[in-house]
C-alpha cells in the first residue's frame, strides 16, 4: 500500500470510513487524507474524531485545507460545494 | 474593538454571520475566529468562503482546529458534538 492514502467520505456510516481509516493505517500508510463535500462535511470530523479517541490515539491532524468546488450541471448554472480535507499522520 | 474576535455560527442565515466578520475586521480586529458545532459546521465553511471569495479577499484562514465537546443533558447520557474553528487573519 502506498505511504499516501486517501478516503472518500460519502453517505455511509460512519464505521465503514473509520474501518478504512485504520486499514489504510494498519496496511503501512504514514498518512491518510479524509476528503468529502457539502453536507458530509460534519460526517469527516466524526470519522477523524472517532479514528483519533477510540482506535488510533497516536495519530496526529497534521493539516485540514477547507475550500469550494464548482459542481458543472447540464442546463443549469454550476453550483458551488464546499469540500474539506483532513489530513491524518501516525 | 479588541484584536481578536469571534463570531460563533448557528441558524440564521449565512449572510449575517458573513457580516458579522466583515464588520469585525472592519473594526480594526486583525483576527477573526469562526465557531461552531454540530451540524452547523458545513455553515460555518459558507461563511468563511463567501467572507474571502466575495468580500475580503486579502484575508487568510490561519488556523483550522477540530475537536469534540460532551453537553451534558439531565437524565441522559452525555451527548458528544463536533467542533470546528477556522480563523481568519488579514
Amino acid at each position: 500500500m502506498s505511504e499516501s492514502d486517501s478516503v472518500l467520505i460519502g453517505r455511509k456510516p460512519v464505521m465503514n470510513y473509520v474501518l478504512a481509516c485504520i486499514t489504510s493505517f494498519h496496511g503501512g500508510s504514514k498518512e491518510v487524507s479524509v476528503k468529502t463535500r457539502g453536507k458530509a462535511i460534519s460526517g469527516a470530523i466524526d470519522v477523524v474524531e472517532v479514528v483519533k479517541r477510540r482506535f488510533l490515539p497516536d495519530i496526529k491532524v497534521s493539516r485540514i485545507g477547507i475550500g469550494t468546488e464548482q459542481l458543472p450541471r447540464e442546463g443549469y448554472q454550476a453550483s458551488k460545494v464546499n469540500t474539506i480535507e483532513i489530513t491524518l499522520k501516525r
